[in-house]
């Protein structure tokens, strides 16, 4: 097995992931654990660089392209930051991971055309690094893309997609979680920040003391 | 079978591969053939925006985060220009393609461990474009060097590497050659570039001959 425990926070746009990896690392810490905070795409130097050009690059980039190059920008965040944490026994709790390239490129941009599926399925088993957990953060695609207009700042390649992608999105990972039910945990994001706090640090510190109780 | 002809230039540093690509490329606009003339990484919008930061940024990239990237820039490549116009019945001449992945990540960067060449096996597997012919021209690695120390110009992330590196892309070229020799004809590139230019024009018409006439 596996040393370490590695979480994902995966979810549509406004769904408070960012917030709640966040809380969530600090609650680990609270509680004596080792966490290392990251997010997707992103999380080393060469990653963010890719995260730049993947997010904001105005160059238009086709879907295979796309499923690529976030997969490139996770390989070197798994190969520089995330496998070696976890082989020191770290917990990584991780802000977007391999599902975010399944919904945003396959049924986001792709349409969830068998083909695409297909493509993003066989490229993320030659990947190889599954996390231990993934929580769902679940809001209706109309709130999440309310709480970003609120929240002003840069819009990205994904955000700048109509309402039809993102519903697209939010029927996504609600596909996968009902595929994935032993992995991935829905939580209802829609609720007051302090009670999908409790929700996830109760479902994840479960989680882990099963993972060690084996 | 596909239309088109889809034809790739490989080979290490200083090779001539740019050179003899064009010199091709207008050697069969010549003889009245619709010619796209490009190189990898890049060929488009996007995937020039990858070849910058693949070959010139400045952040460290694992070697499985170097093919992912390269693999990104060329299904860019592939779905935006190369694809559209071998349907459209045209020869395309690509300076570098899968080969060079195989090679540099493969062979140079991954000391040709099996881990290595294994994925990038898989994920060339998973892109499925392969071209119709390619070309390998060969040159021992130390006169590659001194010609791209002579050319002088920027230094990318593989020219920087030392001499060691660029002997084991040297035999890795020569080691696909072998192993692909229905595909891949070496030439030697250590001549007077008017006689590889010959040497490459003659190949080339003949393949293009043969793949007609079946």
């Amino acid at each position: 097995m596996r040393p370490g425990f590695f979480v994902t926070l995966e979810g549509g746009e406004g769904a408070g992931k960012s917030t709640q990896a966040r809380r969530l690392a600090e609650r680990l810490r609270g509680a004596g654990r080792d966490v290392v905070l990251t997010r997707e795409p992103g999380g080393t130097p060469g990653a963010e660089a890719l995260r730049e050009l993947l997010l904001f690059g105005t160059a238009p980039l086709s879907w295979r392209a796309q499923a690529l190059g976030h997969m490139a920008a996770r390989a070197e965040h798994l190969d520089r930051l995330i496998l070696p944490a976890l082989n020191a026994g770290k917990v990584v709790v991780c802000d977007r991971f391999h599902d975010s390239t399944v919904v945003y490129q396959g049924y986001g941009v792709g349409r969830a055309d068998p083909t695409v599926l297909e493509f993003i399925k066989q490229l993320r088993a030659t990947m190889s690094n599954e996390p231990d957990m993934t929580l769902l953060l679940d809001v209706p695609a109309d709130i999440g893309r309310a709480r970003i207009q609120a929240r002003g700042g840069a819009i990205d390649r994904y955000e700048a997609e109509d309402m039809a992608f993102h519903i697209r999105i939010t029927e996504g990972f609600r596909d996968l979680a009902r595929r994935h039910p032993d992995r991935i945990t829905p939580i209802d994001a829609g609720c007051a920040p302090e009670m999908v706090e409790d929700a996830i640090f109760d479902t994840v510190t479960r989680r882990m003391h099963a993972k060690t109780a084996i």
